[in-house]
C-alpha cells in the first residue's frame, strides 16, 4: 500500500536529525535560565527579600501542566475520531508539538525581547511555547489525514516563525490583549491551516471518503480529547495573564462560558437532526468554541453574565458552521477542513476577538479600579482611552487574518513539493502507509480474515 | 429503532435553550465576582497589604481541576463500562454536569448566603457547584440506560435544589462538617437514585438485559474513569477544607484509605468468585469505596491507622453489596440499580458519615490544639461539646437519608410524565436512539454487514 | 482455561488481607501526622510566625497528583498494549501500586529517619512512595503477562524493602543526588526487574507468542499512558527538588530533554525499519527516555542545551535498544522483557547516572551560586569537592546495579515457589485466567461466535 512517495525512510529521519540538531546549537548559543530558574540568580533575589514561595513556578505550574495536556492529550486525542488514523493523530501530534514548542521557544525568545542577546527562560516561556505549538495543532486539524509527517514538521517550522511574528505585531506593537489567544491562536491557527488545506485542494479525495468517518470506539477515543480540552480551557486561558484577580477572573469566566456552550451546543445539533438525534462531531467540537471565545475577553471584566452569553452563542455558530458552512466551504471553496476547524476555532475566534474588542472598548475605571493596571496598562497610565484600546484589538483582528492567510498560501505552496512524501488521494486517513501495524494474530485482523473468507465466498 | 416518544427533536433543544436563557438571566441579574475575582475589590485588598499570592485562586485551584477531572472524565468514563452506551454515558454525563454547575452556583450561592441581595463567587463556589454536580451523577448512575436526556436535565433541576437545602440544613443549621461529602454528595445522591429507579421501575426490563453487560474494551475505557476517581479523590475530600493542615491531613488521609480499599477489594472480589477470578465491576467501583467513606472524617484528626481502617471497611461493604446485596434490592425491591450506585456511593457514604460522628464526638483539644479552631469551631468556642458535635453529624445523616428518599420520590413521579421521552423497555441501555450513530463504512458496521449476512445465510 | 495452578480463590485473598492487616497494624504502632498534617502540631507552627501558605502541601501536592497520575494511568496504561492483557496491565499495576505505596511508606520512614520512634509522614512522603511504587512497577513490565497477582505482591513486598535500603546507601550514606531516580527508580527498578525475569525464564513462551502483540485499538490505549508519562515527568523529576529554582529548573530542563528525545526517537524508529514506518512500540517507549535520563542531572544547572543533548542520545539509545538488543537479550540472555524495561528505563537510567556523575563533577561556585546549598550541600559547606561528589555519583551506580541485580536474582528464585500460581507457558498474556470476560451477549463474543461458525463450516 505504500508507494515510493510515501516511503519515510530517509525523509522524516532526515529532517527530524537535521531540525533537532539546528535546535540544539542554537539553544546552547542563546537560550539562558531566567532570573527563576537558575540557582544563582534566583538566590540573589533571595537575598534581597524574595522568597522561594515567589517563584513564578508556583504561580503558573499547574496552569502549565493543564495547558500541557490540552497540548498532548487534548489535541491528540480529539483528532482521533478517524477510524484507521489513531496513529497518526496521536503520534504525529506529538511529533510536532515536541518539535513546535523547541522551535516557538526561540521564535519567542526573540521577538519578546533578548537580555544581552539571550533568550531567557522560564515556566512563563514554556507555556508560551505551548500555546504557540497550540496553533500549529489546529492548522493539523485542518490538514489532518493528507499529509505527511514531513510536511507537518516544514509546516510547523514556518507556521511557529509567523505566529511569533504576528504574536509581536499584535502584543507588542498594538498593545492589543490576548491572554487566552482567541486571535493569535485560535483565529491564527484556524485561518492558517484552512488556506493551507485549499492550496493542497484534492479534487479525487472522495477516494479516500470512506476512511473519513468514525467508529464506535474511535469517538470514544475522541472524547477523552474532548473533555480533557473543556475541562482545561480555563487554566489555558488565565495561563499567562497577571498574578492574583487576573488569573482566578479569567478561569472563572471560562468555566461558565464552556458551560453556557455545552448547552447551546448539544440544544442545536439535536434540533439540526432531521430525527433529533445529537451528533458526535458536534458534541466533540462546538461544545469547546465557549473557550476559545473567551480567550480574549477572559482576562477582562466580562462578568459571569457576559461570559455565558458569548459561550451561548460560540456553541450556536460552531453547530450551525459544521451543519450547514463546512459543506459549502468544501464544495464552493474547495477546503477540505477534516476537523472543521473553521467552526471550532476560526468563528469563534473571530467571536472572540470582537468580544474582547467590545469589551476593552467598555472599560472604565469605576469597574476595574486599580486593577485596570494589569488588565490594560496603557489605559491606566492614560496612554490609551478605552476606545482606542477597543481599535487596536479589533485591528489585531484584521492583521491575524492578514498574516494567516497569507502564510498559509505561501507555505501552502512549499509544502505541494514533492519531496515531502504526500499520500495519494485514495490513501488519506490511513495509518498504514506511515505506522507498522499490529500484526496478523491480532483480533482485529481476525475480523478482516473473515471478512476476506465472507466477500470471497460471495464472490465465488 | 426510534420511536416517535423519544425523539428528542423539539424536547431537548427546548429544554436545553429554555434552562440556559434562565440561568444566564439569573446570573446577569444577582451574580456577581468575589472580592478575588473581582478586579477592583482585589486590588483593594492588595492596597491593605494583602498580597497576590494571598488569592484563594493558589490555595484551590489546582484542587478545583483535579475535581472537575473527577466529574467529567472520572463519572463520564465510569458509566462507559455498557457495550453500547458509550456515548451517551460520557455524552449525557457531560450536558447534565454543564447544566448543574451552573445551577448549583445559584441554588448554593442563594443558600450560602448573599451580599447584598447579590451572589458572590470564585473558586471555592465552583468547586461547590462541581461537587453538588457531583451528586446529580451519582443518581445518573442508578438510572443510567433508561432515561432521556431530556428526563436528566429535569433530575437535575430538582435536585440541586434538593441537594442546596440539604446541604444547608447540614452545614448551616446544623454545623455539621462533611467537607468532602460523605453525607451530601454521596449519601444524599446514592438514595435520591435509588428512589427515583424506583419509582420509574421497569418490569419488563430484562428485555434490554443482553445490552446490560460490558465488553472487552468499554470496560478498559471506564477503568480510565475508575483510575482517576481515584487518584483524585484525596484532592476531592481536601478542596474546601480550610487552608494548611487541614487540606494536607485531608488530602493524605484520603490516599491511604484508598489504598486499604484497593487491597480489600480485590481479596473479597476474588474470594467471592466461585472460580477465584477478578470481576470488573468490583475493580471498576469497590476500590473507590474509600474515597467515599473519608468524606467525612477525612479532615478530622482519623490518623493514617483509622483512615486504613475505614477504607479497608469500605471496600469489603461494597464488595459484598456488589455480589449479594444488589440481586435482592433488584428482586425485592424493585431497584434496578444500573451502576450499583448503592455499593460505591451509598452504604460507604453512610459508613462514612458513621465514621464522622464517632471522630467527631473523640475530638479533644489534646488531640486538635490550636487548630480546633479549623475543624470544629464550634467545639474550639465552647459552644458545643464533642459529644454534640458528633449527635449533629448522626442528625444530619438521618436528615440527609429522609431528604433523598422523599426527594428522589417526588423527582421519580415527576419524571414518569411521557412527554420526557424515556426509552421503552426493549431499546433500554443503546446509544442509537439518541445518537447519530458512525455510519455504514464504520469498522464496527462491516462486523454487523458481516453478522447479518451470516444470519441470513444460516436462517435460509 | 483456568487450571488448579492459576485459581486465585484462597491465594491472592489471604495474601492481600494478611499483607494489609500487617500495614494496618504497623501504620497504627508507628505512623504518625509530620508537622505540617498534625492540626496541632501545625497551628504552633502558626503561632511562630508561619503562615498556611508555607505548609509544604501548596509546594509539594499539584507535584504529587502528577505523579499518581504517571503511576496509575501512565504505567497502567502504557502496558495495556497486549491484545488481551489489559484488565490485568491496569488492573494489576492498580492492585501492586495500592499495596507498594504503603510498605514503602513504612520502609522508607524507617531509613529516612525515625522521630521518637514514629515515622512522620506527609506530602513528601507520599512522593517518595510514589516513587518506590514506580521502581515495582518498572520491574512488572518486565515481567508483563507472565505472572499471577500474588506472585507480584510478594516482588513488590522485597522490592520495596530492597529499594529503600538502595536509597538509603545512595541519599544518606553516599550523599548522592538523584531527585527523579534515574539510579534509585529506574535503573533499580529495571535491572531488579531483568534479573526476576531472568530467573522465570520461560523455554516454551512462543507457546503464547500469538498473545504477545498488540491490537489497533489496544495501541490507542497504550498511547494514553505514554503521552501522561511524558507530560508529568517535569512534575516527576521536579517533586521533591528544592523549593524555588530548584523544582522550577528542574521541571523545565525535563522539559527539553523529552522534547528532543521525542525528535530522536521518531527519526531512529523510521531510519531502522527497512521500509520507513514508525513502530508504535518505540513511539510508545523510547520517546519517555528523555526523562528517565534527566533524572540525576535534572536539578542540577544541566542547561536546557545540556538536557536536549541528553535527551537526544537517550531516545537514540532506546529505539537501538528495541531494534537490536532487545532480540539478543532474549536469545542469548534467556531475558524475556515483556515491555522492554532494558530500553525505557534500563539504559536511559544508567545515561542519566553517568550524567548526573559528569554534571556533579563539573559543580562551580561560579555558576550555582549560593545554589550550591539547595543542589550540592556538601559542595557548598567544603565537606565534598565537586570531584568527589562526581565520584560518589558513580559509585552509586554501581552500588544500585549491584543491589538490583543481586536482588532480582534472590527474588526471582522466592518467584518460582509454586504455591504463588505462575500461569503455563500456553496461557501467559491472557487476562480470562484472573479475571472474569465480558460476558456471551457482547460485541466481542458475537464476532468470536461468527468465527466460530465461520471456521466449523469451512471445516465441515
Amino acid at each position: 500500500m505504500t508507494g515510493a512517495a510515501t516511503n519515510m525512510r530517509m525523509k522524516l529521519p532526515i529532517t527530524c536529525l537535521i531540525l533537532q540538531i539546528i535546535l540544539i546549537i542554537l539553544f546552547g548559543t542563546i537560550v539562558q535560565y531566567d532570573d527563576e530558574t537558575d540557582a544563582k540568580e534566583w538566590h540573589e533575589h533571595l537575598h534581597n527579600g524574595s522568597k522561594d514561595a515567589d517563584n513564578d513556578f508556583y504561580y503558573r505550574y499547574p496552569s502549565f501542566q493543564d495547558v500541557h495536556v490540552m497540548i498532548f492529550i487534548g489535541f491528540g486525542f480529539l483528532m482521533t475520531f478517524l477510524q484507521r488514523y489513531g496513529f497518526s493523530s496521536v503520534g504525529f501530534n506529538f511529533l510536532i508539538a515536541a518539535f513546535a514548542l523547541q522551535w516557538a521557544t526561540l521564535m519567542q525568545g526573540f521577538f519578546h525581547g533578548l537580555h544581552g542577546g539571550k533568550i531567557h527562560i522560564g515556566v512563563e516561556s514554556m507555556i508560551n511555547a505551548d500555546f504557540c505549538t497550540g496553533s500549529v495543532l489546529i492548522s493539523f486539524g485542518a490538514v489532518l489525514g493528507k499529509t505527511s509527517p514531513v510536511q507537518l514538521l516544514i509546516m510547523a517550522l514556518f507556521e511557529v516563525t509567523l505566529f511569533a511574528i504576528n504574536e509581536f505585531i499584535l502584543l507588542t506593537l498594538l498593545w492589543a490583549k490576548d491572554a487566552g489567544g482567541s486571535m493569535t491562536i485560535h483565529t491564527f491557527g484556524a485561518y492558517f491551516g484552512l488556506m493551507v488545506t485549499r492550496v493542497l485542494y484534492r479534487p479525487n479525495l472522495e477516494k479516500s471518503k470512506h476512511r473519513n468517518c468514525s467508529v464506535y470506539h474511535s469517538d470514544l477515543f475522541a472524547m477523552i480529547g474532548t473533555i480533557y480540552l473543556w475541562m482545561f480551557w480555563p487554566s489555558f486561558n488565565s495561563a499567562i495573564t497577571a498574578h492574583g484577580d487576573d488569573q482566578h477572573r479569567t478561569a472563572m469566566n471560562t468555566y461558565y462560558s464552556l458551560a453556557a456552550c455545552t448547552m447551546s451546543s448539544y440544544a442545536f445539533s439535536s434540533l439540526t437532526a432531521h430525527d433529533g438525534k445529537l451528533d458526535m462531531v458536534h458534541i466533540q467540537n462546538a461544545a469547546l468554541a465557549g473557550g476559545v471565545a473567551a480567550g480574549t475577553a477572559g482576562e477582562m471584566m466580562l462578568t459571569p453574565f457576559g461570559s455565558m452569553i458569548v459561550g451561548f452563542l460560540a456553541g450556536i455558530i460552531s453547530v450551525l458552521g459544521y451543519k450547514y458552512l463546512s459543506p459549502i466551504l468544501e464544495e464552493k471553496l474547495k477546503i477540505q477542513d477534516t476537523c472543521g476547524v473553521h467552526n471550532l476555532h476560526g468563528m469563534p475566534g473571530v467571536l472572540g476577538a470582537i468580544v474582547g474588542a467590545v469589551t476593552a472598548s467598555l472599560a472604565t475605571p469605576d469597574v476595574y479600579g486599580k486593577g485596570m493596571e494589569d488588565v490594560f496598562p496603557q489605559i491606566a497610565n492614560g496612554e490609551f482611552t478605552a476606545s482606542a484600546q477597543g481599535a487596536r484589538q479589533a485591528i489585531s483582528l484584521a492583521v491575524t487574518l492578514g498574516m494567516a492567510l497569507l502564510g498559509g498560501l505561501l507555505v501552502g505552496f512549499i509544502l505541494k513539493l514533492p519531496m515531502f512524501g504526500a499520500p495519494s488521494d485514495a490513501i488519506c486517513y490511513e495509518d498504514s502507509i506511515y505506522w507498522e501495524m499490529p500484526g496478523e494474530e491480532s483480533h482485529d485482523n481476525q475480523l478482516t480474515a473473515v471478512r476476506t473468507e465472507e466477500v470471497e465466498k460471495l464472490n465465488g
